[in-house]
């Protein structure tokens, strides 16, 4: 573990999140699809704020229509994606991913489960790259 | 605006995710009581995950009523609150405090309205230390 990578948030059509967080912090940095979203990324210092803008399906639109547009989930950057799984599923800790998946920016991401941290969703990314890659 | 200040998450009497936090972060690094809920800073590499234990009223239990636990709100850290405030009321950005009010760890916070952002709740935080005091 070696701090925080990014906090989501979700949301639809409406531009006010993107235009205030743009005028905090400046145009998105990287864009790039996801399966049913985009996937925004502003320089927050250091860590990221991602955007999830929902199609018309997928997981970001079901989030929506259950919770509404808001936080989406917190994000930790790990040296080592394979051992911290390996290590939290030893330890009972419910994972949405038991094995990493392709995240954005080129890294690879697993999600524990809600329930594994009081009703937060959790990431873990491993960058390759050693750094963040600057798209 | 300088970068991420913390990540606030929402809690009540349920160990979870302190443990999680806990486990992934280490301990606590301060520990401070609020109007109705205990605040909790972990250090997250440069920014803080805070968690909100929410007692029996005020503010955080209210929302925990109302959707349930998981992440709050988001905070960034201005060097000069009262300039930050000013330029965003006159932009006709909503907002919750128009005064800076008292924040944990020596900090001067204000909240902008969930509807300036999408829905998420945004705090904006002043650290008169030019340093975020180790409690």
């Amino acid at each position: 573990m070696t701090g925080l990578h990014h906090v989501a948030v979700a949301g639809g059509q409406d531009r006010t999140g993107e235009e205030l967080f743009a005028s905090l912090l400046g145009e998105p940095m990287h864009t790039e699809q996801g399966e049913g979203f985009t996937e925004r990324m502003y320089d927050a210092g250091g860590p990221f704020l991602q955007t999830l803008e929902a199609g018309n399906e997928g997981v970001v639109r079901r989030f929506l229509d259950k919770r509404g547009p808001g936080l989406h989930h917190v994000a930790f950057l790990v040296d080592r994606l394979d051992d911290a799984l390996a290590d939290l599923d030893e330890r009972g800790v419910p994972l949405i991913d038991r094995e990493p998946r392709s995240g954005g920016m080129g890294t690879r991401v697993a999600f524990l489960h809600p329930s594994a941290a009081g009703g937060v969703l959790i990431e873990l990314v491993e960058d390759p790259e050693g750094e963040v890659a600057d798209g």
